[in-house]
């Protein structure tokens, strides 16, 4: 196996044994030099977002200081959920390797490919209402009147 | 203005004034009980994953101990980009008020609708490619031969 992936494989198959979460693993590289392998933890810590590749960005970052971890590389051992797919694409991650695929997932419990459908329609998949537009938008009316304002 | 709502807003508000991150508040309700109220902390942490309902989320799942938040509602000054709709997804939050749209943040220098497209076909965005799938894929296996498996 590729070696940084299959320090994820190692890592997804120690948090499954023990109980942490599903048998997921993520490596996240930086040149020739490994940055963090991290698995799946939603048991472990009752986050629902302690997946594999979210907890591998969240480490990635603290680790190298910037939300920007566009000369990384991102080794999963399944292809990323819709959520993962997501943080992926704020972290600007240019490269992304994945073992197993949303099809192997979904025979081992794990099906999100709903979730794509939901993600463009959400109210398909959970009440969603306007709520004070007028007040909330002059947030952003706020945002670009501050002179000192990090774009990022 | 609702009262959560407000809640969310002025959050969003105190950690861009703060250089925190972008104009973005959140809070989780349980009944008629504030869980958590959340801002961006994008900048402040250096986590890209850091939105406002994603550590809204984090937040309540570590103050309920539960990854199932199907007992709560959610308020967001904005509308969820798709990381956060998948965060969302997967605490089964049931219900979700938002006040800006998507179209707002985007004036506003925010836009992720092509997040959107990105999510259904990642390979437009950034290199993608499989790599050790049938080491990979034992996983599940391995996963559904677990006696001691916890299902979420």
């Amino acid at each position: 196996m590729n070696k940084w992936m299959k320090l994820a494989h190692d890592e997804a198959l120690a948090g499954m044994q023990n109980n942490e979460g599903g048998p997921f693993g993520a490596a996240i590289v930086r040149g020739d030099e490994l940055v963090c392998v991290t698995h799946n933890q939603v048991l472990a810590t009752n986050d629902p977002t302690a997946h594999a590749e979210v907890n591998a960005i969240r480490q990635a970052s603290r680790i190298l200081g910037s939300y920007d971890l566009s000369d990384c590389v991102l080794y999963t051992t399944c292809y990323p959920c819709p959520m993962c797919l997501g943080a992926i694409l704020w972290a600007r991650i240019p490269t992304v390797y994945y073992g197993a695929t949303g099809a192997d997932a979904a025979k081992g419990g794990f099906d999100d490919e709903r979730f794509h459908t939901f993600i463009r329609n959400p109210g398909n998949a959970f009440n969603l209402a306007p709520l004070d537009m007028e007040k909330t938008r002059e947030l952003f009316n706020r945002w670009l009147e501050k002179s000192d304002r990090i774009l990022y």
